[in-house]
């Protein structure tokens, strides 16, 4: 494992407060720095044990760092880590943390500072709380970091991007940013939508007859509007498909309940049975 | 706590055998007699302590019960119903444990014999799998059970139905059983209907990015094909409507996603968590 001076970690809410926890209880490096815009949060993220010191200040933040990892939401991303590039040393690796990958890329490599120290990353991880109250030391382990370098990004920076997120206990893997965000939109951004859709229609003054089954289904539609919102727009032309996948099954199920017909509605749901298995057997054999 | 003598159970699944897991831990009964087709599950069940004995003739078997509980699939329980009517006791109760309520009370009521011993029901509890395996003596415990009684049923019936039930643990509910299915199409059908599809539109190939929403909003979809489609044909009315209501909602999201209008898709986002932090308020309230 490489073991690092001063991480840097812009917004320290639950992933980054987790980040910090892990860095701290691995030992990954000397010295962690929270960089945020709120004083009480960095207070508390300190209190908890994240971070060693916190800033607003971001240019003296970085002015150390050997890694900064940007944690802020989607639609922050790009800008901090120009803070970052301009700011920091020039041997400074930059990393993030964000849902979405194209739109960042694209607009971090239209920096030259920026685009030759950053890659893209994106831990797959995460919970509907916020905060750093709510974030935990093993909360990447054992979990997919997707990176999504591109043929600009600096060799040499992929490898210390990959050390750092091993270093996390994550399983460091490599994609395109448009091949991540077309597997996101399915495998993330689509449930949440159906999550929060779902959510949206059945009536308060039923809940009472709620189970199981909407208990878990829902269970991220409590997650902060303005975050989920971000990651919508970023990612709106991937998860546009998917959500007209999900809405030609759904009709599929529609015109089956409508004609009454015991063989189609039987293989609507063994289609989505086969797939929920095929994932539980997957899951079970990552976990042997 | 009424305390009978002979419960016979059709059916020893997983809510079959949890109810006389139930019987046998809270004491009450003093026999629990199981009734199937299958020598094997009955045999499991007797193994497991969910029944003292188990035959597949369902006319010796319930010969001196005082309640029979049909925990046999929808489609099978109006016929079992009659069946227990034909061959139990003058003053046996029969009650039932599935998940819609309107069709079987209509085609219980057909037969003037069943009618006059029969009191529906719905326990509001359930999983994904199948088999008194996966019973628990608690799987009731502190869940609603909901009563659809009409004006042809006989209020002593009634009673015994309420005490039966909350002698499982259970927390009684009355409703007419067109309300029952209307609201468990929003609160369950739809939800179950919701994870089915969304499994079956994240292509198995991607499942490797899949993270905590798409592991819970899925789970569901593991569930038998056999009793999901009996439950879905059972309220296809009401299921067809809850179906209506989620597309509005999912083409309203998606029209904000294309006009990339940020009020628009954070309004859809809010209005379903609003509706989740009420289930969550409510379900804390309980627990406390």
């Amino acid at each position: 494992m490489e073991r690092v001076g001063t991480v840097a970690i812009v917004g320290v809410g639950l992933i980054g407060g987790s980040i910090g926890m892990a860095l701290k209880v691995r030992g990954g490096c000397a010295r962690v720095v929270g960089i945020g815009r709120d004083r009480a949060k960095l207070d508390e993220a300190m209190r908890l044990g994240a971070i060693d010191e916190g800033t607003t200040d971001l240019a003296s933040g970085v002015s150390g760092a050997d890694v900064a990892v940007v944690c802020t939401p989607v639609n922050r991303i790009a800008a901090d880590v120009s803070a970052l590039a301009a700011h920091g040393p020039s041997d400074l690796l930059i990393t993030d943390a964000g849902s979405t990958k194209g739109r960042i890329v694209a607009a971090v490599e239209g920096h030259k500072e920026a685009r030759a120290r950053f890659v893209a990353a994106h831990p797959i991880a995460g919970s509907e709380r916020q905060g750093a109250a709510f974030g935990r030391a093993d909360l990447l382990d054992g979990r997919l970091c997707v990176l999504t370098p591109t043929s600009r990004t600096p060799a040499d920076r992929v490898r210390r991007a990959e050390a750092f997120w091993s270093s996390l206990g994550a399983t460091v893997f490599l994609m395109s940013p448009a091949d991540h965000d077309a597997a996101l939109a399915l495998t993330s951004h689509l449930p949440h939508a159906v999550a929060s859709v779902l959510a949206a229609s059945v009536p308060p003054e039923t809940l009472r007859l709620a189970a199981g089954a909407y208990r878990d289904s829902t269970r991220v539609a409590a997650a902060d509007a303005g975050l989920w919102t971000a990651i919508f727009r970023d990612n709106r032309g991937p998860l546009l498909d998917a959500i007209g996948k999900f809405q030609d099954q759904l009709s599929a199920l529609k015109f089956a309940l409508m004609a009454d017909d015991d063989e189609a509605i039987r293989a609507c749901w063994e289609s989505g049975r086969e797939h929920r298995l095929i994932y539980e057997r997957r899951e079970s054999s990552k976990n042997r």
